[in-house]
């Protein structure tokens, strides 16, 4: 072995190592919550670890917005960027993979391979573009169904999820409460709040705003709305992570060390959140940022479940009662975007059924982000969670 | 009179009714922060109450972002909308009119009569657009000292301001000790965070990424930054109130009661966002916001009176031992722009230099702009400060 062989990081034994993707390929049709129709749909997913004989074993990871199916391990020998969750899933990691086999799939409107605004319609034979219908959170998890199906997994052992992930996992729990035996929901919320629907309309409207948007037909003018798109990850950015941070990281540091007075990047801060956004830019779908941010703000699990007039409390408390799974929810100190009063949101209309939940509120810096770090008692609380008989 | 005549607002005794503003001309150069130099400049002027004979009764008022000179009264018999401080500017109210003169002006740089972006350059006899220089507090401060010497006030009563009012309130301590008897510094801060700073680059890219901006010159090509403009304040707004007071003022309701599915307004929210984007954007000048919004990122009092390397706390303790007037502090529990945290920072700067300094920490649901509304905590703190022996 070389000396780059033996430090590789696919090569660690706490590594996944490399893995492969696969298209599976859904062909009949998927009546969405719009009550559009899609014909066929493909989605691409990653899996890790060994499912047992009895399939009692599979964990499905859920995505957040900018995630993908490629939660763990490397794509190639050379590749060295992990997974997303990587940090989280592996071999005696806290999602570990020498006891479960792990699925996680790219959610369909996504732009990482699953059906989705960049890919071929093919009523068209082009692009869907902005044609792709909106979809919901509702939605995906009904393909997520269609997917166990498909690997023939009856009841997960968990469905996980962070962030817009943990919206999913909470749908499961109420629309398929049979088919998972335990539910963990990350920096999440029942809902979105009225500021968190803010936030979102500003990135939306830097995009629809751009000139280069086209009414979401750039592909086929040869451009993308790249400055919306920056504008966007900007506004998001500073949402998910927190304002100590960002003193600690950056402070009123300058970039040349003094006052430049004109509009160039003169604070870190500034050249950190552009850098940010640009990168975000090269590798996003504008109309899969849109999707997701509507998914976001329609998200709801008591619609279905609710009469109107219940207060939120009334309709959350009804709509959990449905559940028949245990529940393990984190949220982190620190996160503004989904702070911990809206874990507790959950966590009191779960006990308020006598459900089985656990509540870990980890102290993080790192605010809403912090669901994609490796913090020990976040670790440890979802390794118990998970493994506990 | 009239019924009319009767229920006109310029009517009610405590209102300081019409009013006219003065325009003030300065025909001598000004040296500014960033050394470039105005070669001479106007200030528009509103005054309220009588100056006394040895002219010891005087306030000025400095105004926050989007203020004006015309923070109180009417401009005529037909004016339904006050200016914008009325509710606290006036005969019995606790900035009263008829125990003091109140001074208001446009600070230059801004785009409401006085010497900005939109006035005209002697030197090309065409708009200043994107020629106008940055503006610092600290250039504000030398033309309020030049309007005080025009207006022939050695040392004025008190000087009062809100936000960005409240920094060249502060500045006005430090640079010209002696000038003033009284200092209320109200929702605001010894200088900005790096997320305070993060949010105002997305909105200053907002416009210098508009196409319509045309490096400033918009106004030379016959259009402006709409789009920019309405991001700009919509990102903003979000800043100025709190999520309570979005949840109370809006929810998740819908505006047509149902999913759409689709870019247009779906929750009430966005609604109100996008129409006071809409309105901001018809109304205030694009270049001043840019101007405006880099005055607050380089605002920071301590950088002429305490050396490189000392803590924020020990350069913020140097800097205001220069200090020879009372203050009075004030801020909002639900404030999250400039939280009362950062008003503490500067309590106990002035504490530990044994300043004399009244701290007030309304508590108040409006967040920010709650220093707009008249909140009888707020309102008894400022009066009885003003007026005290």
């Amino acid at each position: 072995m070389s000396d780059y062989e033996q430090t590789a990081p696919y090569l660690d034994p706490s590594s996944v190592g490399i893995v492969q993707p696969q298209t599976l390929i859904f062909d009949e049709p998927l009546t969405l919550e719009c009550q559009q129709i899609l014909p066929a749909f493909e989605l691409v997913i990653e899996t890790y670890g060994t499912l047992n004989t009895d399939k009692s074993n599979a964990i499905l990871i859920c995505h957040a917005l900018s995630g993908s199916h490629h939660a763990a391990g490397y794509h190639s020998a050379d590749d060295t960027k992990a997974g997303w969750w990587d940090n989280l899933i592996g071999n005696g990691k806290a999602i570990d993979t020498s006891k479960f086999f792990v699925v996680c799939l790219n959610n369909i409107g996504s732009c990482h391979g699953s059906t989705g605004p960049t890919t071929i319609n093919p009523k068209t034979g082009k692009i869907y573009g902005a044609d792709f219908p909106l979809i919901t959170i509702k939605d995906w998890v009904k393909t997520q169904v269609m997917l166990s199906d498909r690997l023939e997994i009856k009841k997960w052992h968990a469905i996980v999820g962070g962030s817009m992930g943990g919206m999913q996992a909470l749908q499961w729990s109420v629309d398929y409460p049979d088919r998972l035996s335990r539910c963990v929901i990350i920096a999440s919320t029942p809902k979105l709040s009225a500021q968190n629907i803010a936030f979102n309309e500003v990135a939306r409207q830097s995009i629809l705003s751009d000139p280069e948007f086209h009414d979401g037909w750039y592909l086929e003018h040869g451009t993308y709305p790249r400055r919306g798109l920056i504008l966007a990850r900007m506004v998001g950015h500073i949402t998910y992570i927190t304002e100590d941070a960002m003193k600690a990281k950056f402070g009123r540091d300058l970039k040349s060390g003094r006052f430049m007075y004109g509009y160039d990047v003169e604070f870190q801060v500034e050249s950190y959140l552009r850098y940010q956004g640009e990168r975000f830019s090269q590798n996003f779908d504008a109309n899969t940022y849109l999707l997701m941010t509507k998914a976001l703000d329609y998200f709801d699990p008591t619609r279905d479940y609710a009469p109107d007039g219940l207060s939120d409390e009334d309709a959350l408390k009804l709509t959990l009662s449905r559940t028949r799974c245990q529940f393990l929810v984190i949220s982190f100190t620190t996160d503004w975007r989904f702070s911990p009063e809206r874990s507790v949101e959950l966590v009191d209309a779960l006990m308020a059924n006598t459900k089985p939940v656990s509540f870990v509120n980890v102290d993080a810096p790192h605010g809403h982000d912090s669901f994609l770090f490796d913090i020990p008692r976040y670790r440890d609380a979802l390794k118990g969670f998970l493994q506990a008989k």
